[in-house]
């Protein structure tokens, strides 16, 4: 029997009510993810444990990197047992990290494991789930229709195929899948790939061409049932001018060398014209400021993008964000928008930046974005909260996402209703608001749910 | 009945002892604020609550504008009694906002109303508030002698007449006003209306008439009681020299165009002009930094300054301000601080730079503010006291002020000193400081009033 | 009686179980000091408590400050005994200040003196104390090893004498004292005394004999049985080349100005060169980064460095600190890094940063420096371990250290085992963790002394 008990981060008995009554059976609606559109469609059931929890989890090689393991266990050539058992054998003692409750609780969730996972432990549980995956179901589509969740938006990159969307709607699943839009391998002009990424968007002879083919691509998402964009923001540039932007666009396409600065001028106009799209094809925004990617030369030469060796950013633009969002606002085409932001140290100059963009067009135009990969834990979310209600409206805000590689992370939906009815249940415990529960839990059901499902138009 | 119990925010007994023994009687001395002394002097009675309560509380409409209202019902043609019932709706679910607690404790504290605020309950505190307000007098002097106030500080521009002061003397009030005195229009070079200001301010022709000017005026300010300033400083320029000052301001008032580069120069000297006369004169220095103003230009244009459209600022010159006031120190001419930050984030780079200029010419010359605009909640209260104790001395604190535009923030003293209470009386329940409550009191009775009444020289 | 009782700062059974079962007996490894070795050697008995406690220590003469106190009370011409009388009456109100909590437990740890620290008690603490003193071995050698510490890491110049370490090892002491080696007064190279310094090395005529000098000294350390250094870096600068450094470099030594911007391309340089030696050596490299030195000039020149008119800095070169790490790795020349960081806005963009430059070669080779110096309190010990937990891997952490001036500072050990202890009992209580005490006892012994051994190597 592990830790885990049913009042799990509930501390007090109106927290418990709260979210047994109210959060625990709302359905997820999870609007940005990483899973692979393919792997839902081809709904392949499972060889083992290793394949579906460790294989692709870049959280958890971090965590082993972190103890000192040798990489040959993580991403090696070590057997997929070896590096499962290395795995329970340094989380058992990761005290206070999240892949910690995480894990122990996708293996409750998914195969009714309840050993604690720890080096003891770690070969029992091998059996025990690879038994549980050889005699039971166990696919995509199990794993997202047993987890209650309606609607998922993955994120495809401008060119991807979308034909496959289609296929999966005619699949009969009880939930839905739509593409994210997003045009980020657009943007990083700088890339040493950037002229195929041109060149797979197609279409493209000039700057005027590239605004052109992004909208028809957008155009197209639509058709699929998009409603949402994705853009990952390293730094927010000042907005410069359509002529100079060109400028460097056609410097790049006859693959003349530019300069840094050069690149953050074409990006500074790019997204500023990305957002004006969004906005006019009402196309939520969902922004994600604060990263600092590819730190370790040596392991993105040998492992690639998203292994996970990137941090957070100290400098991020918040004065430019002001002078992105006032110049869109001023012309009517500033998008509904969701900024997820990676440092915690901005919660506060971002949330207040929002309160300053909100009209009725929706409840909470504007989005603060849920704590987010390196915040995306107990501290991250109740921080998170206290910040986005200090100045903000908690009955606007949309809610947890995934933002996951994995089919199994969906319990982290529950791992954040049970901190936001905590949060909640102790401030009515304390007689800091109403005691007026079913009040309350109406706002739960909203934050959990309807608010999304109203957000993006469903 | 609404949430509010005797014991708010207090969780413990001691807690209860040190707010009803020590605090909750000490009267307050409300060091900043934003109240016409024009409205205090006139003293009319109020028509409605939503006169008193919303018409001008920039707060309160950005909350409204965070869960998505139409304007109409915040600042637009919608009647009054709309206009409230829309807030209460929207305040009803605002869980975590210091919105919620301050309005219910002012429904209680002037107009006897313990309904919970909410959707539902709207219609009815209307009715109550309203037949209150006609059944009783209810006034700037009403409100704030009941309030227990002793002595308020208004803000005042370096051009507004002072001899409203002096009538407000005779009037015979049970409390004290007196002017801060304020140059940020002088010096904000670049704002448009700057030479209508310099001409509002009379006799200058030249830089050195300028700053004899301001000195002139600062002596008419002392005249009616001013011992304090105010200062807003978006970021903090390095210190330039006075002749580099010199030729911005002629340029400036010539007519000429000035750059952003120019204006920062300016900027650089005139703090520094200003610091030092503050210092020659006694004048207590209030510096207000952190913030970044009027994010959104379609509001500015519609409503004008100060109506719900700024934010905290990503960067702000701790390292200018560490050389500003060493030069003012080295030259003997560093005046009494109080610097209130905006941005969390900077608290321990703050306080740990005050930390560098104490003498004892006063306890505490240099003061870290109390949690200020966008932190004036409990979780901003709180942190500010971890972050003022664990580098600084609670004993020299100076407590709480409002920052106010409305006659009914005083509860937010009471607030405060809450806790203050509860932080301490926590500390002595779980053994971390001594058990002597009458030692302990003797310091929540000097953060609460004696401190400030001592470190302005009353 | 004070308010200390057996049970401080563990709130619970579980926590005081993990505390008296596992941590209380462990020895302590102190890495990083600043004993003197000299004064360890001479292993003189004190006079008086003044002189032991607040003769030498800055935190101290800071909350006076901090207070109003007259200089001439602090490191003034008043006596011993005023001064420390004026001592104890400021911190008697200190609530929420460590040296609140600090001074009290040195009292009972070393004297037996369980009177509350405040101006009524303080006459009578000083005859107690002093009384003590007088009647019993009272030095270095008895303080040291009744505090159970094993082996100390004193911080050296590089241009020290080494001799006194062999001396000290003769004396037959219980516990071991080796040098850290600290290259600082040769890399600020705009210092006044930057000459007189690089003559204190001796042998140096060019930049290639100054790297080789560097080199040797190094060899010399290691021959006493260094293992580790110390860099105090005020910002991180970029990487620049061996040429322009040594430009810079040739420049200064023949007297000449030198820039800002060149004092920045030395360092650049410098600090490279240094990191990848350390790495070379296998001497484990403590960064101390985030302060901001000497901000009040009439002070330095009146008191010297390290008086108390430090701070933290705003801005800290993370980006660079990326790009030193990412090149020193991609050469194969990256230290195993123990990185002290002072100012908590930064926590998490470190803490992530570190996470990407990690192997196998120790466990946590790069290490997140416990709460150190303005952070080194409750608060702050509090935040570090969850921001540490929040990303990292707490059984990797090499725990605490004393960074002191101060022979009286080994409770900080117990001090911050509590707070760990705490920590994670808080944790077992709420189900967060595995009710596993001896499990989790044996983390809690790894970071209170068996992991600085082994990540050390000794």
């Amino acid at each position: 029997m592990s830790y885990l008990k049913s009042n799990f981060l509930l501390k007090n008995k109106t927290s418990e009510k709260l979210y047994f009554d109210y959060a625990s059976n709302m359905p997820i609606f999870d609007y940005h993810c990483h899973l692979s559109e393919y792997q839902i469609y081809e709904n392949k059931q499972f060889e083992n444990i290793f394949q579906i929890w460790l294989a692709g989890d870049h959280y958890k090689w971090r965590l082993m990197r972190n103890y000192g393991i040798n990489e040959e266990y993580i991403t090696g050539s070590k057997s997929d047992k070896e590096k499962f058992i290395t795995y329970c054998s340094v989380l058992g003692k990761a005290f206070g990290n999240p892949l910690y409750h995480w894990s122990q609780v996708e293996l409750e969730t998914y195969f009714g494991c309840d050993l604690e996972i720890n080096e003891a432990n770690a070969e029992k549980i091998w059996d025990i789930c690879n038994a549980y995956i050889s005699s039971h179901v166990v696919t995509p589509q199990s794993l997202i229709e047993s987890s209650n969740v309606k609607i998922i938006f993955t994120t495809n990159e401008i060119f991807d195929d979308l034909e496959i969307f289609e296929k999966i709607q005619q699949k009969g699943y009880k939930f839905k899948v739509f593409p994210a839009f997003r045009a980020d391998k657009i943007m990083f002009i700088e890339a040493e790939k950037y002229l195929s990424f041109i060149e797979k968007l197609g279409g493209v002879s000039s700057f005027e061409s590239l605004l052109n083919r992004v909208e028809e691509r957008l155009i197209e998402f639509k058709k699929v049932g998009c409603v949402a964009s994705d853009t990952a923001l390293q730094g927010v540039f000042p907005v410069s001018e359509y002529e100079e932007a060109k400028a460097v666009f056609e410097k790049r396409i006859k693959g003349e060398e530019i300069t840094e600065e050069e690149a953050k001028i074409f990006k500074g106009y790019f997204t500023y014209f990305l957002m004006s799209l969004y906005a006019k094809h009402n196309i939520k925004s969902e922004l994600h400021i604060g990263a600092m990617r590819n730190n370790n030369t040596v392991m993105l030469n040998k492992l690639g993008l998203d292994t996970g060796f990137d941090s957070i950013a100290e400098d991020n633009g918040i004065y430019n964000l002001s002078r992105l969002m006032d110049r869109l606002n001023s012309e009517g085409k500033l998008p509904a928008m969701i900024i997820f932001n990676l440092n915690p140290k901005m919660n506060s100059e971002i949330m207040t930046l929002i309160g300053c963009f909100q009209d009725d067009s929706h409840r909470g135009k504007i989005q603060y974005g849920p704590a987010w990969w390196f915040l995306d834990n107990k501290e991250g979310m109740e921080k998170h909260l206290k910040d986005l209600t200090a100045t903000g409206h908690i009955g606007a805000f949309v809610g947890m996402l995934t933002d996951s590689r994995s089919l199994l992370s969906y319990p982290r939906h529950h791992y954040f209703r049970r901190i936001l009815c905590n949060y909640l249940g102790e401030m009515v415990e304390n007689g800091e608001i109403t005691s007026d529960l079913e009040f309350i839990g109406k706002v739960i059901q909203d934050i959990s749910y309807n608010n999304s499902i109203e957000y993006f138009g469903f």
